[in-house]
Parts: C-alpha cells; sequence; structure tokens
C-alpha cells in the first residue's frame, strides 16, 4: 500500500480532517446566524450537507487519533474502499450544495437588487457562509483523491 | 489495456458520446429560448458549460466515428490522460453549473412567488433545461469514471 501526504493514520491525515471539520463548522454557524436563511431551499442543503461533512470528517479525525496514538495500519483495503466511497459522497454533495447555494447568492446580489432592498437580510453571511463551504469542499475533494490513489 | 463499455473508439463510446450531445444541446435550446434567462448568472453559467460538453462531446463523437471506420485503437496513454483530464473537467463544470441553475429554479418555482407573479417567465422551461443538464451531467460521469478506469 502506497504511503501518501494525508493517509489516513497519519498526522497530515489528521489535520486535514480537522481541516474539514473547521470548514464546515464554520460554513453552518455564519449561515445559521444569518437572518431567514431558513426560507430558502439551497441554504438549507447547504447546512444538511456541511453537517454531513462535519460528522464524517470528525468520526475520521477520531479514528485518526486513535490509529496514531497505538501506532496501527488504518490502509486495509476494506477500510479504504469504505473511506473512498464516503470522502467521494460527502465531496459531491458539498459541491452541488455550494454551487446551487452560490446561484441563489449571485442572484440576490448581482442580478437582482433583493439584498438593496432588503438590508436586514445579511447577504454577506450568504457569501461567507458559500465561500467556506467552497473551501470545505476543496479539502474533501484532496481526501477522497487521496483514497482512491492509496486504495488502486 | 481493458476494454469496458463506453471505450473510446467504440460503438457503445459512439452512442455515449452522442448522448451526451443531444442532451447538451436539447439543454441550451431549451435555455435559450426561454424569455429573459440571460439575466440571470446561474442561467448563463448553464448555457456556457453545456456549450463546452456539446464541443467536447462532439468532438470525441468524430474521433470515434474515425477510429471506428478506420479499425484503429484510441486507446493509447498519452490519448487517454487527455480524454480523462477533458471528461472530468467538464463533468465537473457540468454539475456545477447544474446545481448553481437548479438552487435558482427551486428559489423561484418553491420558495418564492416569483413564478406565479411574472407568468411571462418560461419556469418550465428552466426547470426542463435544468433536468436535462443533470441528464448531460450522468453521462458525462459515466465516461470520466471508464476513461480513468481503463487508464489505470
Amino acid at each position: 500500500m502506497k504511503k501518501m501526504i494525508g493517509s489516513p493514520g497519519t498526522m497530515s491525515g489528521l489535520i486535514l480532517r480537522l481541516g474539514q471539520c473547521a470548514t464546515a463548522a464554520a460554513s453552518i454557524g455564519v449561515m445559521v446566524s444569518s437572518y431567514d436563511f431558513s426560507n430558502y431551499t439551497a441554504f438549507c442543503f447547504l447546512v444538511a450537507s456541511m453537517g454531513l461533512q462535519l460528522i464524517w470528517s470528525f468520526g475520521l479525525a477520531c479514528l485518526d487519533v486513535y490509529a496514531i496514538r497505538r501506532k496501527s495500519d488504518l490502509r486495509s483495503p476494506i477500510l479504504l474502499s469504505l473511506f473512498t466511497v464516503g470522502d467521494w459522497v460527502t465531496a459531491l454533495l458539498a459541491l452541488a450544495a455550494a454551487c446551487s447555494s452560490a446561484g441563489v447568492t449571485v442572484l440576490f446580489t448581482k442580478d437582482t437588487e433583493f439584498c438593496r432592498q432588503q438590508p436586514a437580510l445579511s447577504c454577506d453571511r450568504f457569501q461567507i457562509s458559500v465561500g467556506l463551504s467552497f473551501f470545505n469542499w476543496f479539502l474533501a475533494a484532496i481526501s477522497s483523491h487521496t483514497m482512491f490513489w492509496i486504495l488502486i
């Protein structure tokens, strides 16, 4: 089995997972703290997919900590297949959610005067949350490619 | 080199490419024929990414026809790498465009009364065009996985 940056059970893998946890939690926090995000399906989808990503990467971070402390090897084919499928599914959902929210945010801020007409609407927070979700997707894409590369 | 369904230079590969061409062209046709789609960034992005997909899959369809008639083998590593990268980039753009347009379409049809307030707006066409673009992305995802699998 190859050893790569971001491999499961390594420090770089743990850092990658913690980065995913942090960006997912931040994206959720900013979106949920904004005024009436729940009226828009795309933003609800963003919170849901970042929640899934948070749970998934937190779980794998705990597994990494366990493996580092016990010096055990997590690169068995079955475990890696599970990690690969999980990473690809959560990364795909993160991308879909980030893009649909970006479409709505651009509509609010650029295509229409919606943000200027409704100053109460926290358009800045929507943009920050969407930006964080794209960053989260980028980290998830690195993980999914790393897992897949180790697996084949 | 493995021989798989959808391989370049085979009939199944050609059918897959023609399917991508047809869905991309249909998605563009329906969107462009709708009233004032160009006011919305997400829909312009959809037309652009489906246009790229149309050019890419039409080019590869022509290559397939040439290879089938000449009975030549297109599965050289360099060609396959080119196909793989091209397929992955166009598939990713197709997914991003489809999701952002879906976010805006759901906002119009479900989250707000926008479609009912503006009967002139062709919301049905937006939905059909977005549906076709997801179907196109699905076909593109098959191609990109097939190319990658043959390559490794």
